[in-house]
C-alpha cells in the first residue's frame, strides 16, 4: 500500500489525520487540494511533502485547459507558488517543485501534450525514485543495528512519511530483514501524535514490536538504561550537519548525548539542503494553538491562552553520530561530500 | 479558594480531572473515597496529597462507631494502608499519614473523643500549616527572581498542587506580589496535561502572563533564548539532593543545564525524605496505558498497543542549582542542615 500515488488524473492519498481509527483516502484533482491536503496534514512527512508536491504539478498539467505550454508553464509557476506556502520546513517539498519545475521549463519549447507528459513523467519518477532510495537507505543503515538492539524513534519516519516503506522504519524495517530480533520505543509526539497514531500502527502491522511512551518519559527510560540507540527522520539537513525535525527531536539528541546511546539521522539526499549553511538560517514553522490547546472537540486549555507551536526543531550536527542517505552512512561534517 | 478542605465530617476537594472545563467540587466520607479521588487524580500534587492523606484518617475517625480507642486506632492503621497503596512516590502523603498516626498512637490511651479529636486537628494542622510553609517557600524564592523574567515551568506546582497558593507557582506569585513584571512558560505535562489545563487556569486568573507548549519544545524554547530560570514543584527528594517530580522534568533539567539556564525545585520541607538516600532508591509510579492511549474518549493509538507510563522522574541533584523550602534556599548537597 502506498501513501501517495497518482491515477489517471488524480492523486490518491492515505488521509493520515484519521489513523488508527480508520484507514481512508483523499483524492486531489489540484494544486488548491493538495496545498490544503498538506496545511491539514493528511499527507506529512518530508518524502512523502517531496512526492505530494512534485503531484500537485502533474494533475495541473493534466487538468490544464492551456493551448499554448506557456500558458500551461504560467499555471505551473502560480501552482508552485501555492505549494511553496504550505510547509516552509520540510526541503524535499521545495526540491520536488524546483525539479519538475525545470523540466517543464525545457519542455516548453515543445507542444502543450508534450508539456504535460514531461511533468507527470519527472512527478512519476521522484515517487518512485523515493521508495527506491528508501531501500537502499535501509540496506546501509541496518549496518548500524545489532541483534537484540532497542532503537528509540520520534514522530513517524515510516512508509507513511515516504511514499512507501520508510527513512528511519525504514532503517529498521531492513535490520528486520536481515533477520535481527529488534524492539522499537516509539514516542508519542505532540502536538499531532504520529508517534502513537502511526509509527505503532506501522510496526503493528509488521509485526515488530514497539512501545509507546509520552514525549517527556525519554530521559527516564534512557536512564533506565532501554535504549540502544535512536534514528528519526528529517525536514531538512543544512550543509553543516545541522537537522531540522520534528519538535522534540532535539531534546532527544541532548539526552542521548548524556548517555552515549548513538543518535541517528535517516534521510534521502533530497532532504540535504546545501544552500542552507546551517540550522540558524532554517525557518522554522509555527503551527495553530489549537493543535495544543484541543483534541478532538476535547478542551485541554482555558479559552484565550497564548501558545508557542513550533512544528520543528534543529538538533546541531555536534549531537548527531551519523547521517544515513541513500548513498551511505556518513558524518555529519562530510555531507558535502555526498554531492560530489 | 481552597483545594482541599475539611468541613464538618467531610472532605471537599476540586476535582481536577474536569478543569478548566468546570469547577466541580468532590466529597469524601471515607478513606476508600479519598483513596479513590487520589487514583483517579482528582487531587494531586504532593503537598495537596498530604493534606489529603491527612483528612482522609479524621474523617475515618468522624465517621467511626468504635467504642474503644485501640478498635479506632486498628480502623485508622487499615486506613493508613489503603491511602498508602495509592501513590508510592508522594513524599507528603506518607510524612502526613506518619504524623497523623504518631498522634494517634500516643492519644490512645484516652477516650475515643479524644483520639478523634486528636486525629481531626492534627490532619486540620497539616492543611494550615501547608498554606503558611508555601507562603514562606514563596517569600524565600522570590528573590532568586529578577524584574522581566521568563520562567519555565512543569505540570502544576501551584495552589492545586497544595492546600492553596502554591509551591514553584507560590515562589512566581511572591515574586509578583513584590511587583516584579514576570511572565511564565508553561508546558503542557503529558499525559494528564496538568500544564495547559491547571497552571495555565491558575495563572489566567491572577493576571500573570503564560504560554503554553508542548513538553516536546522545551529545548528550541531555550535554543531562542526565551528562557531565564526554570521552578517546579518536587514529589519526593532524596537526602542526597535528587528530585522525583513529574514525568519530563529530568528532560528540562538536562536542557536547562546545556544553557546555564537556572533550575530550580520549591518543594515544602515535608517533600524531603532523608530515609531515601538517592534517587536510585526512589520508587517511581506507572500508571495505566489509557492515559497514553486515549483522551477523553478520543482514541489516540492503535488497541493493544504496549505502553511505558512512567508518572515521574528523577533529576539528579548535580542538574539542580537550588532547592527552595520554608527554610530558605539551599544548595542540593546541603538538605540535611535543613534538619539540624
Amino acid at each position: 500500500m502506498r501513501t501517495i500515488q497518482l491515477k489517471n488524473d488524480y492523486i490518491e492519498l492515505i488521509d493520515q489525520t484519521v489513523l488508527p481509527k480508520r484507514l481512508e483516502f483523499v483524492r486531489c484533482q489540484n494544486a488548491e487540494e493538495v496545498a490544503q491536503a498538506i496545511e491539514q496534514m493528511k499527507i506529512r512527512g518530508a518524502p512523502a511533502l517531496g512526492a505530494a508536491a512534485g503531484m500537485a504539478l502533474a494533475v495541473t498539467a493534466l487538468h490544464s485547459r492551456a493551448s499554448d505550454s506557456r500558458v500551461m508553464l504560467r499555471e505551473l509557476k502560480a501552482a508552485t507558488n501555492r505549494i511553496k506556502r504550505t510547509r516552509p520546513t520540510a526541503a524535499n517539498l521545495f526540491m520536488a517543485l524546483n525539479r519538475v519545475m525545470k523540466v517543464a521549463e525545457k519542455s516548453v519549447t515543445g507542444s502543450v501534450k508534450e508539456l504535460q507528459k514531461a511533468v507527470v513523467e519527472e512527478a512519476k519518477a521522484i515517487a518512485e525514485e523515493d521508495v527506491k532510495i528508501n531501500r537502499e537507505m535501509g540496506r546501509q543503515g541496518a549496518q548500524l543495528i545489532q541483534e537484540g538492539n532497542t532503537i528509540l524513534t520520534h514522530c513517524n519516519a515510516g512508509a507513511l512519511a515516504c511514499v512507501d516503506y520508510g527513512t528511519a522504519l525504514g532503517v529498521i524495517r531492513a535490520a528486520r530483514g536481515q533477520g535481527k530480533g529488534v524492539s522499537v520505543i516509539a514516542t508519542e509526539t505532540r502536538p499531532l501524535f504520529q508517534g502513537s497514531r502511526l509509527t505503532t500502527w506501522e510496526l503493528k502491522h509488521d509485526g515488530i514490536p514497539v512501545t509507546l511512551i509520552t514525549d517527556g518519559a525519554v530521559g527516564h527510560t534512557m536512564s533506565e538504561g532501554n535504549v540502544d540507540l535512536v534514528i528519526v527522520g528529517a525536514d531538512r539537513i543544512a550543509g553543516n550537519g545541522d537537522v531540522a525535525n520534528k519538535i522534540g527531536t532535539y531534546s532527544i539528541a541532548v539526552l542521548a548525548n548524556r548517555y552515549d546511546i548513538p543518535f541517528y539521522v535517516a534521510a534521502p539526499t533530497s532532504t540535504i539542503d546545501p544552500q542552507t549553511r546551517s540550522g540558524k538560517e532554517i525557518e522554522i514553522e509555527y503551527r495553530d494553538p489549537s493543535e495544543v490547546t484541543s483534541l478532538g472537540g476535547h478542551k485541554l486549555a482555558p479559552d484565550g491562552i497564548d501558545v508557542s507551536n513550533p512544528a520543528f526543531d534543529v538538533t546541531p550536527a555536534g549531537l548527531i553520530t551519523k547521517i544515513i542517505t541513500e548513498n551511505g552512512v556518513s558524518e555529519p561534517s562530510e555531507l558535502e561530500s555526498l554531492f560530489t
